[in-house]
C-alpha cells in the first residue's frame, strides 16, 4: 500500500497542468520513520511535505503561516490529492515545488510537484484547496493584507 | 492546515458518486496522536483510515492483505483524494466505509466514506487508485484467484 | 533502526517492574503506516498506542481524558521511555495493558505492557511520566475528584 | 498528553549526563503535522528527531546508514527514552545534538540533546540503546569496519 512507480488516470487534468509561477523549492531528504514495510515513503507523508512546501511558500511571500492563524484565519484543508510517480526510498533527496493556482479572500488552491534534485525526474503531483474559517471554523474571508502577500508574484 | 468543515470544488464527479455496494464499514475513534493545533485530526491521517478500510475490505472478502503480499503481489497507491467536509475531534467515534470502484488484472480504484456513527452525517469522502506490481517494482497483473475474490460481491 | 527483538540494559528496574494492578487492556492490530522498512512497526508508533492505553485507563475509571482537558487540566508528558523486546509486523494483534504507578496531584506515572493476544508473551514495556499543568503550561494540582477517580482502584 | 515544561525524576541520571563529544549537530524546524491539540509537538516526534540525529552522526562519520543496512547490518532499537524539558511549536527552529555512548561489536548506544539555536536553553534529552543484528533478525556482531567507522574520534 505505498506508492506507485506507474501512472493512472487522473482526477482532474485541470489538477495536474505545469506549476504557474512563481514557484517555492526547498529540498528535503526521506526519514527513516517515513518508509513502510515496502521500503518506500508511505503515500500519506507526501501530504506532509506539501504542507512544509506550502509553509515556505507563505515565508518566501513575507507571511508567516503561525501567524497568520495568530491573527486568527486559519487555511483549513478541503481537499488534498497526490498522483505517485516514482517512489522515494530511505534518505533519498528530492525537491518539492510549491505555487498557488487560484486565490479569492475565501479560498486558495496550492499545486505541489516532488522533483529529483536536478530538476528533471518528476515524482509526485498534487493539490491543495484550502478555505479560510475564522477561529470559530466558520468561513471568513481572509484580510486584504494577507490575501495581496500571498498573491503578490 | 487542518480539514475543513465547508465544501470546494472536487476535481471530479466520479470520484465522489455514491459509493458501490458492497461496502465494508469499520468503526475508529481518533488519536490524541492524530491531531494538530488546530485541534482536529490532521489530514494526512485520513489516508491512513483510508487504508485501514482497504485492510479490512481484503479481509471480508478472504484475503489477508498481508498475504497478498507474501505471495509477491504489491497493490501500490497511484493515486489519493480526500475531499474534508467536516473536522473529527480528539476521542471521536466514526465509521469507515469501503468500497471497490474499479477493478482490473494491473489496476483497482476503492472508494471511501467516513461518516457519523448513525451512519447520516458526512465526514468525507475519498478514492485511491492502485496498481499492481511484483517486487521488483514491476507493473504486473494480479493472480486471478486475488482479483476474484477482491471483486466477488 | 527499527524495534529489536533483543534485551539490552535497563535505565532503572523500576520502569520495569510488574504491572500494578488493576490494569486496563486494549487490543489493537498493527497498520500498515506504522511499519518501516525492515518490515516491523517503528519504535515512535509504540508512544502512540501507550497513549491510547492512558486514554482507555481513564475511561475506565469514568473520566474522559478529553474532558479532563477541556476543565483545563493537561497531564503533559514530562518522560517517556520503552524497552523492546520481540517485533510486531504488519496486521499483528496484540495487547496493550496500563496500569498507574505513582500519583499526585502534580504528577502522575503509568506503565505499559505490550503483549501478544494469549497474554502469554512480553512484546514491549514502557512508562511515562505526567505532570499536570493549566491552559498556561504552569505546573498546577489537578482537582481533587480527578485525583480521586484516576486513583481509585 | 504533549511534553511538558517541567521536570521530573529521570530513569538514570547516566542517560542524562553530559553529551560525550564528538557530537554531531542538525538544525531542523516543527513541522505543522507534528503538533498536537494541545498545541505543541507530540512527545513521539521527538523519537523521529534522534533517530534523524543517527542518520546524520553515521553520515559524517564516513558511513551512510542506508549503506549499513545495505550490507545486512540492522541497529534495531531495543530502548529509547525521551525527557522533555520545555515544548516546541509549530514552525520552531531548534538543534539536534547527538553522540555516541558506548559501543561494542553488537551493541550501541547513542545519547541526544535537543537545543535551542544559540545551544543555550535544554529543550529535550535522550537515549536509544541499539542491538546489531542480521537480516533474519538474530544478534549480529557489526563487521569490523563499521565498528571502526562509528567509533572513531
Amino acid at each position: 500500500m505505498t506508492n506507485s512507480p506507474s501512472s493512472a488516470s487522473s482526477p482532474n487534468k485541470d489538477l495536474l497542468a505545469p506549476l504557474p509561477s512563481p514557484t517555492d523549492e526547498i529540498e528535503l531528504r526521506v526519514r527513516y520513520s517515513e518508509t513502510d514495510r515496502m521500503g518506500v515513503a508511505h503515500n500519506r507523508v507526501y501530504f506532509d511535505w506539501f504542507e512544509m512546501g506550502r509553509t515556505e511558500f507563505c515565508r518566501r511571500k513575507g507571511l508567516s503561516y503561525r501567524e497568520i492563524e495568530e491573527r486568527g484565519v486559519f487555511l483549513v484543508v478541503a481537499e488534498a490529492f497526490c498522483r505517485y510517480r516514482r517512489p522515494l526510498r530511505y534518505d533519498d533527496r528530492f525537491l518539492v515545488r510549491t505555487a498557488l493556482r487560484t486565490l479569492s479572500p475565501k479560498k486558495a488552491t496550492f499545486a505541489y510537484e516532488l522533483r529529483t534534485l536536478d530538476g528533471t525526474g518528476l515524482i509526485a503531483q498534487g493539490t491543495t484547496v484550502h478555505v479560510a474559517v475564522n477561529k470559530s471554523g466558520t468561513v471568513s474571508a481572509m484580510p486584504d493584507d494577507i490575501v495581496a502577500r500571498i498573491g503578490r508574484p
